[in-house]
């Protein structure tokens, strides 16, 4: 596969860049690492900033000289509006901004399962499907998604949009049997992402080839990326848990626990 | 997999009721089997009731104390409509009503393909598609069907309403290399309906991962169910067998000879 | 238009059939009502049989010589299973069978909007829209549309599957307000379905040009039926009706009362 | 029609509200207005309030005591993000928050076609077509629709989300010939709004019904809105313009001038 | 309405031809006539051109200079497929290349039902149904589709591909009570074609707005186009004719005696 | 498997039938290769015909005896309409008048992906997708599609619509990763068609099992058909290939070259 020049990740301290920063170095001769957390020593192909997203200054800066973007960055969790907002609205903002201005053309973008967090479980959702946001997060991240759109169709700029299920090193509760993602596979479509002749921008859900499925990515199976991993391996994790009511909202829902959880206040 | 407490299987002495007895010991505690035959004597982990379907109240007593309902009970090929009626309409409207007062929640519907047999077989069917049944039997398979849905939504009692093909140990002719559906993955079906946090009310295509397929279950693939086995292993039972006509309605249409067949009188 | 030689309509004594009685003489040389209720005198061009649909050879002998049906016989509000199946299941069979015995190819069967009660009213039907039956009496529509339909595919016999709003003269509370159809139209459609060169087994949503609408009958346009009245002239009957609450499932589900009601019990 | 206790209208100051604001007296006991701008002397049933969005407490005295709200505050052309966001973002979430510890259960949302700005004409949009927004002030009216659906989902208040064409006293220029909405029919589209007994959470449309047209409101017939205007009597209008070219992005898109427009900066 | 300067009618001498030929004055400043058969004294606006369409030379001469083209020429009904491949397939390829050639860039191509002939009364057709022609004809008619999309996507040339019912003064029997479309309607029709900023390449059901309707034009509403006419005041010309059999081939297809004829020979 | 008495396969000399020639000895007892270049000396099982499809009598000679054909004569790439005409259009309807007449009554019509050229890589497509045609050669292929069609409705031969991809050893190019189709899958395929109970007249995308897939299958699987090759052990072979521009019309659509390239002209 042919190298980017150089690849930015945003939010390269949180969860996911942690467990994918150390593979990137094979897309990449040159990986630029952003956050406003700790990042730790630079590795021999890897460029440390320190870049707060609402600053349009810095994110343009940051962005500068890079082709390609994995905006990782922001807040990924619920939380009060007036925190979500600048960091993931205003500075997703600056980030694309900062693309249009210092021409990368290729951006991931991570978005949620939270945009479409209150389809129930038995409504099997495509890229088409109608968002049903759970949350002030997932709400941010609908903001954000449209920004993706519109970039796409005014400036050229071509974005995967990826609705992550729950990317952590193994399913931390039953839920996550249906909405797992090992890193192996995010690295696997962050290298089809690069590769592919023409992205567009295309509506992925980022989730391994579990057994229980939600999400079906078929309209977008022009990108060539078939997750290989599965949860099925962890279901000895939660053959010891309690039945759970199906009438719970949290399992009701496909957005779990910030589907039912009330609204969020300090 | 945590195991139920007592599963009750109805129409236990029949065809599919044969193959599967023995491997129901690994999902419940305790097996209740019913029918009107002969059962055999009791497994350790067994019940055995006799129990005609339309008598309301021995079908009461039958499903008191079940936590979940296999109901494969009932008369399952074509006949006439007022020997059909009382055991497949009648008998099936007893058997919600018991679950509804007993407080089963979570049932098994042997429904048939013969619900859908006069689609033609170049339709692919969804869990959406229209009904079109083919017979008297398909007729009041319809009704169980429109029955469980009623109790979902009316009473939350789940359902797996299940459009079985042809679930013998190896297809008997050459419509079942499409429709054939093997007991072991019949048995990880019931596995799959007993374990998943939600049920609902899913119509699902009982059919093994066959080469020739007429039927997606995509749609319900929130299940996590995944059939492993294949009609293909049989493919020489039937390749002497001289050139079937296209135009023959028996090969026309998906329900095969049910579909051909005119009106049963005795 | 072509006048049917001999027009039953089952049920004369109901709400409908008094509605529409005297209409029918502009569709039919001979008009036959059949009731257990009583019938008065019959007019010119009528014929009045006392027929209970619970006795098949009665049914027959009702059926014969007719060259058209209007089945809207049975109990036509919820009840007890024990006394909807022998009238509802068992005499809508009789009724197919005696039509297919005697050479009537026409049906009218009057379903109704309680097979499709549990959608909640944002959800727009078809034709093609899956049925979620709301009560005994809807699951009891459900059998009989899909014995339509099997006779239909199976012996030609065409039947216009009419789901009826609620047909009075005019509405009874603020639901009705979207479900109302007029007698002028049902008899217009009842035209339509007499004279259209070939019927095929079409579902109907049988309701007025309303403004408040859940049902689009586009895909069966070809019938040729388009309502002129329109609830709107009853607004006021309503206007002083305290605000109903949105999540009350009466308001939340097409099947309104019935719904939301309870099991039937005597 | 029964009134509102108390209808508030933001943005009363803007183009649409001072077409509407007269005719609200017709739906509300009391109609509350506010702006940033003057909204001159307040008539017998009206209260003035100057309130500025981005001020979450002064946007939750505005909407104490209302039991509905028609919020059409906020910046309604394209214009740089930093101007944008703060007002119809963070203004649109301080409505929200308000309606939610005030007990205001309705909402009109006046979001806007620039939400869908960069479909093709050609292309027939329902209420569940992706956004495809065309320009900042689209990107940040999608945001209100996702808030929407969740506060709809989360919260149970139900929002008329209404994607405004062109509603000023006559079409501006030809495509407003598609797009034009009469103010008379967004007052009728309110009365409904107000009066209906479930609203939901429903995209609509919002245009007369003009010859030609892009947009299809017949998912959200349950509402019983039917445009009775048309742009058809100003035809006359643009009858000597010189022809468009079909190649133009302003005539591609259905966003127009906003779809073609580069980037906005002051 | 803006006037064309030049448009060109080919095969005006034909029965659709002849019904508009007059009213196209209001339409375009200049009318060239072209035909193979005599097309009588030209007008005062008109000009007329004798062109056989499989010769290339002459078919660019007779587009050379005008603006706009109905392409109403070829043979018209059933034929030998050695008579209808040089008219219909090598003279459209003719008048294609011709528009490329002269700049002609907007064309209304006189297709037809047959295209969808074998398509059941039963099935409501759109824009986007496969299609299923019924004759050597209808064959022809599908190739000028495909050409005409592929000059659309490939040169920019505008194409209203017109898949015309049955247009003549009055329907000729009962199956046109569903396909015919007025003259009038059809001239209301070209000057949309010739008017709308841009037309694109829709594919439209040259229908007036007859009760029976098997064909559905809302994908294309976009046009503007809304028929005023219908066949119902037709409908006593059929009042007396026999009952048709709903079973008869030309009762059943949407082609009626095209589908159900045998092949054409000489 | 059963054997065909004698499959004919036109084009025998082309690319696709030097690669399959071999491999039908296992599907039937004869085949008859037919084409214009020189096809060598005949196998034990293989009868040689030189045939022009221009000539119709040639071609019922030709077709004479067989029970299956396969169609991959013509002109396969693009050219002159006045060069494909005669082979692609004429002579595809004098092979369908032949098998009419002979009564063979299964045939595969090689059509291409170029009938669907104009559609974008990130559009998936399905069997029923509209076509969008690229080349005059993709225009004689739609024709031949619209023929197969009108021969099954109307005289019930059996066509499997196979639109190839790129069927050689192995990709040429970037682009044939996604189109690619190995020999063995076509041969395959060929099986499946000669043996299935039923063909009808499917629409298959003929493609081998890679990673990239601009199409979908799935509304065929009745077939039996699963590509088992994928053209991913070729990545190696474009690895070093320089990056390509998404906004290239030949990496926008899915016909490449042909959907590029300008009109044909000698």
């Amino acid at each position: 596969m042919r190298k980017t020049q150089r690849l930015l990740m945003t939010g390269a301290a949180g969860t996911i860049g942690q467990q994918i920063r150390e593979g990137l170095a094979d897309y990449a001769k040159t990986v630029r690492l952003s956050d406003v957390a700790d990042l730790g020593e630079p590795g021999a192909h890897e460029e440390i900033v320190t870049c707060d997203l609402t600053d349009a200054d810095a994110v343009r800066e940051t962005v500068k000289g890079c082709d390609a973007i994995l905006h990782f960055g922001g807040i990924s969790t619920e939380n009060r509006a007036d925190l979500i907002h600048p960091v993931n609205i205003d500075g997703t903002y600056h980030l694309y901004e900062a693309a249009r201005k210092e021409g990368a053309r290729r951006i991931l973008f991570a978005s949620s399962n939270h945009v479409i967090g209150f389809h129930s479980r038995e409504t099997r959702l495509t890229a088409s499907s109608p968002i049903r946001p759970d949350s002030n997060y997932g709400v941010s991240k609908a903001y954000g998604e449209a920004l993706a759109s519109m970039y796409w169709d005014k400036y050229g700029i071509e974005t995967l949009i990826l609705r992550i299920g729950s990317c952590f090193p193994e399913p931390k509760d039953r839920r996550m049997m249906a909405t797992w993602m090992s890193s192996a596979d995010m690295l696997r479509l962050i290298g089809v992402m690069l590769e592919v002749p023409r992205l567009g921008c295309p509506i992925v859900y980022g989730v391994s080839d579990n057994e229980e499925s939600w999400w079906d990515n078929s309209e977008t199976a022009y990108l060539g990326w078939k997750p290989r991993d599965s949860s099925a391996r962890f279901a000895h994790l939660f053959a010891d848990d309690p039945a759970q009511d199906p009438d719970d909202p949290e399992v009701i829902y496909q957005g779990g626990k910030f589907a039912k959880a009330g609204h969020f206040e300090d």
